[in-house]
C-alpha cells in the first residue's frame, strides 16, 4: 500500500503527449503494490494505470516485465497491456523514476479466497507457465537460495528477537535446502509472487493477473508452491487441504506436473515459504519505523515454515 | 494520504445492493482525504467514490454534509453528488463504519496553483457562498476560536520544542483574536478547508469541488481568509501578491465584500493561519508515530502567522 511520489499535472501532461490515451481526466494515487507508486487515470479513451518505478525495481529489469505482459496477453492470459509510446517503447521518464502506462484490468482480488478461487488459480498459473515457454528473454531469480542467504545475513544476529529459536531452524532449513534444492525440475518463466493481492475476479471467474514485477526463470513448480502458500492457508494459519486439492488440481488440469515434481513439493513449499519470511523479517528488522509500506509480520510465514516441515507425504497438500 | 480501512469484495458486494449504481467491476483505495477511507469504484454504470468515514467525522454531521452538496449542486456548484439508496437515504454501515457513495468528479487538483486557478478558486467560493445561503441546515464551526483554545491547551507546553518563542507568540494571537475577532461579520456556509487538493480543475476551468468534510457556518470573509492562506503564498512562504489580487477580485466579481470585511482580512487571515498551526501542531506532537496520516509540518503556518502580524494594510493582500 503505496504511493510514494506525487506528481504534478504539468509533468504528468507532458509524459502523456508521448501516447495516443486521448486527453487526461483525472489521477488518482492508489494504495495497491508495495514496490512502486501506482496511478488511476482517466482519460477521454478509459482508464489506464500510471507506475512509477521506485528504487526497489531494477530499470534494467523493465523491458523484461513489460516484455511479459505483452507476450503473455498475446497468447491469451488475461493481464494488463504496456501502452506503447509514439516512439514504440514502453518505458518513460517521469518525475525522475523510470515508469510506464498498462491497461487497467476490471476485477477484484479476493480478499477470502475459496476453493474456486483456488482452482482458477491453479489453471491460469499452469496456462501462464505454459504461454511463457516461447517467451525470449530471461531473468534470473534475484530472489533464490543465494539471494536468501544474503537476506538471512543480514537479519540472522536477531531473527530470534523475533521468535525464539528462529535462528536455530532457519540454520536447519538452508542446510537441508542446500542439500535437496531440485535444481534438475523443468524450468521456465514464473510470476513469483501471485498473492491473492495480484489476481482479480469477477464473481468467480478469474479476470486476470498483474504485478509481475518478481517474475524470472525458475522452477515452474516453485510457483505452484508459492501458490500454496498463498492461498491455501486460513487466517488461523492451518492448512486447507480442499484448497489445496482445488490448487493442485486445477493446475494440473492444464499441466500435468511430473512425478519429480510431486515429490518435491514439500521442499519446494518449505523453501518458498523461507523465501517470503526473510523478506518480511529483512523488512520488519531494518524498515525505516513510519514508513508508508505497512510492513507485514515474519509470523505468518515462520507458521508455514514450521507446517511444511512437518509434512511426511505429499498427500497432506491434496494432491490425489 | 489514507485508507484506513480496507473492505472485502462480499461486504461491498452486500452494500451495493442498497443502491441501483450498476455491477461491480473493481474498487482501488485511493491516497486522497487525510481523514477518511476512499475508494474508486467502477461499476458498469461509471466510477464513484466510496468514502468510509474514520473517527474524526462525526456520524450525527453526516446528513449535513452530504445534504450539503446536494443542495449545493441543485444551485449549479459542481460538487460529487451522493448517491441515494433504495430507502431514500445517503448513509449505510460498511465495515462498522458510516459510509455513503458520492458521484465521481472528474479534474486535478493543482499541484502548482497559478493566479488563474486562484482567480477561479476566488470566483466558486463566492457562488457557494451565495448558493449556501437558503440551506436549511446548520453546523458550528467545531474549529472555531474555543476548539482553537482546545488544541492550544494540550500542545502549548511542547510547542517551543517546535519553534522556538511560539509559546510566548500564539498567546498574544490569542490575546489580540479574543479582543478583535469580527463576529459581527457576514455569517453563512463556507467550505473551511478549501486548500488546493479540494479544487479539481480541466485545465484552467475548475471542474469542481470536493471534501465539504470541515464545512459549517461561520463569517464567510474568514472562508476567503483561509483561501488565501492555502493558494496565494509560494513555496518558500513569500505571499504572491498577484495571486491574492486575482483570488480577492475573483471573489468579488461574484459577491462584493462590505468595507468591515475588507478590514478585517488581517486578523481572519491570522485566524485561520493559527487554526490550521494548531491543527498541525497538535498531529505533529500527538499523532502516533508510523501513522499513515501524512504529518504535515506546522512550520508552514508559523511562517504564515508571522507574515499575518506583519500587515499594516489589507492592499499587502492584492485588495484593490
Amino acid at each position: 500500500m503505496a504511493v510514494y511520489t506525487d506528481i504534478t499535472e504539468g509533468d504528468l501532461g507532458a509524459f502523456l503527449r508521448n501516447y495516443s490515451i486521448g486527453e487526461l481526466l483525472s489521477y488518482k494515487g492508489i494504495a495497491e503494490g508495495t514496490e512502486n507508486s501506482n496511478f488511476l487515470l482517466h482519460t477521454s479513451t478509459g482508464p489506464f494505470i500510471l507506475t512509477l518505478y521506485e528504487k526497489r525495481v531494477e530499470e534494467a529489469d523493465l523491458p523484461f516485465f513489460l516484455g511479459l505482459m505483452d507476450h503473455l496477453a498475446a497468447r491469451g492470459i488475461s493481464c494488463p497491456l504496456p501502452v506503447h509510446r509514439h516512439d514504440g517503447g514502453t518505458i518513460g521518464t517521469l518525475a525522475g523514476r523510470p515508469a510506464a502506462i498498462i491497461t487497467f484490468l476490471e476485477g477484484m482480488w479476493p480478499r477470502r479466497p475459496t476453493v474456486v478461487h483456488c482452482r482458477e488459480v491453479g489453471k491460469v498459473l499452469a496456462a501462464m507457465h505454459l504461454a511463457g515457454a516461447d517467451f525470449a528473454m530471461t531473468r534470473k531469480n534475484a530472489l533464490a537460495v543465494e539471494g536468501w542467504q544474503e537476506l538471512w545475513a543480514a537479519s540472522r544476529e536477531r531473527a530470534d528477537e523475533v521468535a525464539a529459536g528462529l535462528t536455530q531452524e532457519v540454520d536447519a532449513d538452508f542446510a537441508l535446502l542446500e542439500k535437496e534444492w531440485p535444481d534438475h525440475l523443468p524450468k521456465g518463466i514464473i510470476h513469483a509472487d501471485l498473492f491473492p493481492d495480484n489476481v482479480f475476479f469477477l464473481g468467480s471467474e478469474l479476470s486476470g493477473l498483474i504485478d509481475f514485477y518478481f517474475a524470472c526463470n525458475d522452477l515452474l513448480a516453485y510457483d505452484l508452491a508459492t501458490c500454496l502458500n498463498a492461498w491455501c492457508f486460513e487466517k488461523d494459519m492451518s492448512f486447507n487441504i480442499t484448497k489445496g486439492a482445488a490448487l493442485l488440481s486445477g493446475y494440473q488440469s492444464v499441466r500435468v506436473l511430473s512425478d519429480a515434481e510431486k515429490a518435491a513439493l514439500p521442499v519446494l513449499a518449505r523453501g518458498s515459504a523461507l523465501r517470503f519470511m526473510l523478506t518480511r523479517l529483512y523488512d520488519w528488522l531494518h524498515g525505516p519505523d513510519g514508513d508508508l509500506v505497512v510492513k507485514r509480520d515474519p509470523a505468518e510465514y515462520i507458521r508455514k515454515l514450521r507446517f511444511h516441515r512437518s509434512i511426511s507425504s505429499v498427500q497432506e497438500y491434496g494432491l490425489s
